[in-house]
């Protein structure tokens, strides 16, 4: 079925409400806190960081998760409340009891969420006092608020849905995200809640979210480090009536919106990368397993040698190279074949003359493509990456503690 | 026995001469070409990059190395001689014949090395017209001609060399370096010759270089790139009279000076990296396996959120969490403890409030350690890492092809 994008992020799909206010975490008065709320208890999984070190509501909510629902995610941005001990485990406490409260709901039917410095503690009372003036406004209209309360370094709000007929009745997928450094592979710092109104059991939502999680955020990477505090929810809500169940009709294109709406999330996410002003996508083709051509353009896509080229423009074919042979996959270097856009670079290993002026162009678009041959075999992988730019250095030299 | 430093670099002990002359392969006329000779015949072994993507020289080197003995090493910068194919092989062999045939010395005496652009051919014609007058200007007192012809991004000349008493006679180590940007562990773009008057039987040589490689070089990270062109060289000419055996006496003394030589000019290499302004040591203790704290250190030395964090000064020790954290070792994270300098910054997985005045203290020197505990085993491991400033960027980006 043909998918089509819709407005309304968050709250795209009807019962779902949400919203965003300053309550003091960030000294820049920003909004930062952040509220997505489900009308009726809804099917919930999450697909949390593999960092060894993660803040205390990335424990909470992964202890409330096991229980297949939720009715509320809250999120504050400013404060990642890692590094905090039990005394951050007592703080996000404290305030997703706050929040059960003022929604009158049971405490374990918050799921939590933050982002920002690590090391501090939560103004604990500063979000206390917010929270009932936050519950006040949330409102299906206001998921932009929501989406704007999530960010921190970036620039731009994250928000993406669609809709398709699934059995003959019109299901919709949305969602929001936060994410702009420390973006990598395996997830860095993102933040991401995604709603729907189908209805589906726990275990093959998590299923889903899982695969569109590897194939989109997974597969993206601004500067290569992975966060602390990475967390990435899917809700449903059942208000459609249409229900997806594994191998039934239906559910390949539920996977399909899903994987839309994080792609799309995933993408804006490295557009916004800080100081980024171009991206690349990179192909492996050719590669002996999935996993080496997923490595292969890992490493192509985290080399501070090729990101720095895209920040300059000017093509360097020798450092893509450099960077698959550091890979360590199959490759043989005899037949090695590299594309940039459709102009073919290298050839059975050996680097092609390119005219300066057609050389000079060659970068100088807000999004390329890099396509790498290894002849080893039949796998494919890919990635999406930014350019390394001095704002990049100059925003992570400033960010103070 | 204690070690002395000593002048000399490359040429420091007896028996060995150098040169370095401007061939034309740099449109910067800088010099380009140099050469290091052995009066006899010397021992030889060799440590290359395990890129899979390998320059022409690499190959030739690797073949020659196998017989365990050397008159000569040709190295050139400006030009890497890497995606060039079978006719980069044979550019290579021609330079090599002219400077066999210039030194009246069989063509497989010669070993032979390249840094610079990947993917252009060498300018052979130019390298041949310069070989004569190269070889006539080859000296003992030439070391730091020579070291400066090896040099591309590099801003200074690396050298190193020291000396102590075997056996009741002096014996002599002493070498060149070159490499800045692409500078990583596992060797990145970075060439290095070492000589000694030692007698030592040429697997011995190797297994000592490798030791020393992998505790100096392979410790080190300018951005974390892996070039195709890395090779460390060790050329030992008997001359000193001092036979070096495993196992007997001196073999302990001569092991550790070749480390400090190396270590000496890793170092150098890291405080020369592209655009650095300081440099970091991290320290691991308390890992489950040296594996693991060779991981995790490696891990925050490539950080591209620390590099920029010590740019800026500003230290954000979430960062380092982060990082240690991202390397997946074994660490309970309630145990977790780091410091900078002599400053307990993170105790027990808890951030330390630090007052403004004292953190801004912290990082403004030359050089910081960074020490974490991971409270896993007692396995400890380390890396030399320099900030990413915009310099790098800036100098990286308009690098051009």
């Amino acid at each position: 079925m043909a998918l089509r994008w819709i407005s309304g992020g968050v709250t795209a799909a009807p019962g779902f409400s949400a919203g965003g206010i300053r309550a003091g975490i960030k000294s820049s008065r920003k909004p930062d806190l952040a509220l997505v709320v489900s009308d009726e208890p809804a099917t919930a999984a999450a697909v949390f960081t593999t960092n060894r070190v993660q803040a205390a509501p990335v424990g909470i909510s992964k202890a409330r998760i096991r229980r297949g629902s939720t009715r509320a995610v809250l999120i504050n941005s400013g404060c990642a409340n890692c590094l905090t001990g039990a005394a951050g485990t007592r703080d996000a406490l404290t305030i997703s009891r706050a929040a059960a409260e003022a929604l009158q709901v049971v405490e374990r039917d918050i799921l939590v969420a933050s982002t920002g410095l690590i090391g501090t503690r939560l103004p604990v009372a500063k979000v206390i006092c917010a929270i009932p003036r936050l519950v006040a406004q949330v409102n299906r209209a206001h998921h932009t608020a929501a989406a704007r309360a999530i960010l921190t370094t970036d620039q731009r709000t994250k928000e993406a849905a669609v809709t398709a007929m699934i059995n003959g009745r019109a299901v919709r997928v949305g969602g929001m995200a936060k994410g702009a450094g420390m973006l990598a592979p395996s997830m860095a710092t993102m933040l991401c809640v995604i709603t729907t109104d189908a209805a589906i059991a726990p275990g093959f939502l998590r299923a889903i979210l899982r695969e569109s999680t590897s194939e989109t955020f997974n597969r993206i990477s601004v500067d290569g480090d992975m966060s602390t505090n990475d967390t990435v929810f899917a809700l449903a809500n059942a208000r459609s009536g249409v229900t997806i169940r594994r191998g039934a009709p239906g559910a390949g294109t539920f996977t399909r919106m899903v994987k839309a709406v994080t792609g799309r999330l995933a993408t804006l996410m490295v557009k916004d990368g800080e100081g980024a002003s171009r991206v690349m996508g990179i192909q492996v083709v050719g590669a002996r397993t999935s996993r080496e051509a997923q490595r292969c353009a890992r490493q192509v896509a985290q080399s501070p040698l090729v990101k720095t080229m895209l920040a300059g423009g000017d093509p360097n074919v020798g450092r893509i190279a450099g960077a698959v042979g550091a890979s360590l996959v199959h490759v043989h270097p005899g037949k090695l074949d590299i594309w940039i856009g459709s102009r073919q670079m290298v050839s059975r290993g050996v680097a092609r003359p390119v005219p300066a002026s057609v050389s000079r162009t060659l970068l100088m678009h807000p999004a390329t493509t890099v396509r790498i041959d290894l002849h080893a075999g039949t796998a494919t992988g890919r990635m999406l990456t930014c350019d390394l730019t001095e704002a990049y250095v100059r925003l992570n030299a400033q960010y103070t503690t």
